[in-house]
């Protein structure tokens, strides 16, 4: 069984509609709060090498990008960690802070545990204005789909691309991107985390219309041949770009990078060029 | 180096005083938020024979119990679950659901991750008004020192009193008894999930006064060996009552049951019958 069908599983335990977007949507005054929490462990999503100031930085960078998808503020992050060896955790905690302050949110708490596998959870929260809320249900067709950087990156570095290290081991969370763009009016968002083409499935899961992308313009990683450039940008995770759908007046948004890749199609399908997209990318896969 | 060595460490990396609460405090429109998050592991949270359900049951509870340390309504949880076999992820989601139903909270989310170990990190939410917020710092000579409930029982269980596994593994937080003491203007507050004794020390640290208690007032496990019994509230992790001081006139409180078991006094010691408290309990530990 994979992530996506052990989801379908929890929505029969927990509010459906709770697991759709990036972020759980809390009252808050006048305010929503959105919350969003992710594990990480050395095994499976720390690359050899990595340091522990990386380590602690990725850990709230994609709990960051998730608050960014929502179109709210960055506010507050929790960081658990599951430690191993005890000389790790200033360099985690220097990384996760700086992570913080580079985003405009605050480091306010946590828990310590000892664990023989490196494991670090975090929790961000962050606040918007209802108007201003992006959710992953909202695109119509008509809408162009588009997306703040290069895909791909972080697999090419996976695969050898040494020149990507960087984008792979500190992802650059959008929060000032993902806030802009929910004042701007974009109609749904989502981060990119699993790659383009299972985000690309996970807004058709809760849509009422389709995704059609144009693989020509999709913004590819630097010095890699342009067929495994495409390749990467469609099918590689670890990218924390974010997607989303918008109406073609509301692009360009000051201050945005947006690429411009496709448009939002009536028919209930995911199309490259024409034709049905693959729907794979980064899952986790439980063998039993 | 223990837990608190380390939890010093990084009291140089971010914000001390955010170090010194069960939870994170933010605010929130009118009300103040509570944020709190826990990791719980196999190997070291989860006692042999335990069911799915009572591991979901415990890492909610464990956290909702820090939400009620600070006067609080519990509000919302999010849980990330780091899965060693698909077959627990049904009856984990149920117990974890139900523990939230229990305390009038809602599961709203969370992640999920294939782990060698199961490995589970709740974060709970709450709110409460300014006025009600019951912090660790507060206390006043004069004050007398009450706790929720009986002590030890979880660590009775683990030492072979079976009569005590429901407490042990099914570990009810104080809920209903943090929101009503935090409205009746206790003084400080905290959970003791590592021990009485640990957990007065970690009054003493944050607070200019010190904390005497009256063995003989300690509300013991039943059907253990008086001299064991008391060992075992001293020092025994796993509890989650409320430990708090209040001035002597809020006590009783309608709706909690409350044991006094001390006084705040103004020397800045920990006493037990008068005589110095030995610092110990429940501690992870780093042999690194």
């Amino acid at each position: 069984m994979d992530e996506r069908g052990l989801h379908r599983l929890i929505g029969t335990i927990i509010a459906p509609e709770r697991l759709e977007d990036d972020c759980a949507i809390i009252p808050c005054g006048d305010l929503l709060m959105v919350a969003s929490t992710d594990m990480l462990h050395e095994t499976t999503d720390f690359p050899a090498g990595m340091t522990d100031w990386q380590v602690g930085w990725m850990a709230v960078a994609v709990t960051l990008s998730d608050v960014a998808s929502m179109g709210a503020a960055p506010g507050q992050v929790l960081l658990a960690v599951g430690l191993d060896r005890p000389e790790r955790l200033a360099g985690i905690m220097v990384g996760a802070r700086d992570c913080c302050a580079a985003a405009g949110a605050e480091l306010v708490g946590g828990d310590l545990d000892a664990h023989r596998e490196l494991t670090l959870v975090s929790t961000g929260l962050g606040t918007v204005a209802p108007e201003h809320l992006v959710r992953r249900r909202g695109a119509r067709p008509g809408d162009v789909i588009a997306v703040t950087g290069p895909l791909g990156e972080a697999q090419a570095a996976l695969v050898g691309y040494d020149r990507h290290r960087k984008e792979l081991l500190e992802p650059q969370p959008r929060t000032k991107e993902g806030e802009i763009l929910g004042r701007a009016g974009v109609s749904a968002m989502m981060d990119i985390s699993d790659g383009l083409a299972l985000s690309l499935y996970d807004l058709l899961a809760v849509n009422d219309c389709g995704f059609s992308v144009d693989t020509g313009r999709l913004p590819l990683p630097a010095g890699v041949p342009e067929d495994e450039a495409r390749e990467l940008a469609l099918y590689g995770g670890g990218d924390f770009e974010l997607l989303f759908s918008a109406p073609p007046d509301v692009l360009p948004v000051p201050g945005v990078e947006a690429h411009v890749i496709g448009e939002v199609i009536p028919e209930r399908v995911v199309l490259a060029d024409g034709e049905p997209l693959e729907r794979r990318g980064y899952l986790h896969e439980w063998t039993g």
